[in-house]
């Protein structure tokens, strides 16, 4: 499992960043969350192949977070795409999806199926065995809704009772982890609960898209058990101003949110063109925060910046 | 006067050529050809700048020459530009900015002018006080427009003959070369022509867009007097099936049509993805046709590449 950054830019892109996209790669899937314009070239750059994506979230619909799509769309169409393609986002998105389609003369031969998103609860939009995701609203001058990604872990076997119990070494261990009862030589039904232990912890991200700070949106997280944390820091925390005038979080904005969710890892992105000259600032106040905070890592996002997770799945 | 190549590539963007586009500074202004995804960001890394851009020439409807549209229309106005913006392309060019602008949330609050043009018939869509430029039909799988930018000389003075027919060093130097009789002291008229030279040649600009060679285009070069021509040679020689196929053109179409044009100077662009790691083929037969041709200088486009063109607007 890997997190890799597309562009960790805001509004207009920079030479050291580009708008806003963010690759995870889990268990040989990939998910798209945002795709700024000039994505699928930041894609060559990286290991994120554009032909192998199947979902992509969209928070809002303000073009540093979806100019990329009409080149994305098409480029895969090119190349023979037939696989259809899962696009999430929030109300309207369908008819930006449509006009998206409009564009120029193109060879778009698979289905795009759109969902829309509530930006009033919650939503659980994904569930497959391995992961489930959540949409979550935030507070955007845009309906814009965040994202969890959240890693479903099977119990662990409890080896040494299985055998201890008569399991023999072999498929009927496999069932058994499962969650299926089996039968051992002598007639007697060994069942899971026998020999399951709770399942380890997973891998739980939250994406906040663009947003003001929402102590909900890390309650939230925190009732899902997340423990890493991608929120949108478009500003240092001396310029609060700009943040509240523009609708965005400071440093420190994303530092609370981070608090209250119980997250150990806080990325920060979505950094204004401001910086790209001069990061002193950003850096300093990052740095100073995490000397003052033991259990809460920050790191400041970059374009192609790969997030190595301690997981089995990579 | 400088052409900045801010896009080589054809269909797909690689690490090395992002999509079509080019852009024309002259005395001051900026005129844009194509505009494929990521033009925006390509600026940045040049001195072009995207809120002097008044005027965008758009050769066909494909992806690869348009999707930078809407994130610099949107950037644009995003940077509170209030001017018009003029944009010319082929059929349906009106509908296809109508649905750009269609897609998400943005603040664009300048009026854009579009101006759709013939795919039959040559036309000379601007005319100013500097130059002209022309559009021209091109052969390609989606109607398409070449551009011909033509700059406009004034006649040259005589300095010597007006000295000896009396004129005084002064505005009236001006007023003959600006094309209006004066009178001199003794009250004898001064006339236009009796002080000026022809004009010299300026600098013509073929652009072909993505076509197969035409013949009839190399002609129109020849008669506006053209001396360099931006063609596009998606493959080298050997290929000229995929060329066919796809309705390209190879390095040896683009110089001949180079020389029906007469021009000196041939630039190759929109050069196809698969030279990207191996570009041996395509270089080796450049180098043979650059030798084997004294009259024409033949140049392989890359992205960032400038071209200096020797005119006294710089």
């Amino acid at each position: 499992m890997k997190i890799v950054f597309l562009g960790t830019g805001a509004a207009v892109p920079t030479k050291n960043r580009n708008h806003s996209s963010i690759g995870l790669k889990f268990d040989g899937e990939i998910l798209l969350f945002d795709c700024g314009e000039g994505a699928q070239r930041q894609m060559i750059y990286t290991d994120i192949s554009p032909m192998k994506i199947n979902n992509i979230f969209i928070t809002h619909l303000h073009g540093d977070h979806i100019l990329g799509l009409p080149g994305l769309l098409q480029s895969i169409g090119f190349n023979g795409r037939t696989e259809p393609i899962n696009i999430y986002g929030p109300p309207e998105t369908k008819e930006t999806i449509e006009n998206i389609l409009k564009i120029g003369y193109h060879s778009i031969n698979f289905n795009i199926k759109v969902y829309e998103l509530s930006t009033k609860n919650p939503m659980k939009i994904k569930d497959t065995e391995k992961y489930e995701i959540y949409s979550y609203p935030m507070n955007h001058s845009v309906p814009t809704v965040g994202y969890i990604f959240r890693e479903k872990k099977k119990p662990q076997l409890n080896l040494k009772k299985a055998i201890e119990l008569g399991v023999e070494v072999g498929p009927n261990l496999k069932r058994l982890k499962d969650g299926y009862p089996i039968k051992i030589k002598n007639g007697k039904i060994i069942y899971p609960e026998d020999v399951l232990l709770p399942p380890k912890k997973g891998i739980c991200i939250g994406y906040s898209g663009d947003t003001t700070p929402l102590e909900d949106f890390g309650e939230f997280l925190k009732s899902l058990g997340c423990n890493i944390l991608i929120h949108e820091a478009t500003f240092d925390s001396s310029k609060k101003d700009n943040a509240l005038e523009t609708m965005h979080s400071t440093i420190g904005d994303a530092v609370n949110i981070a608090k209250i969710a119980g997250v150990t890892e806080l990325i920060l992105t979505h950094i204004s063109a401001r910086y790209d000259d001069k990061m002193d600032d950003y850096i300093n106040e990052v740095n100073s925060l995490n000397a003052e905070n033991n259990n809460l890592n920050i790191t400041i996002a970059e374009d192609f910046m790969k997030y190595p997770l301690k997981s089995k799945n990579k």
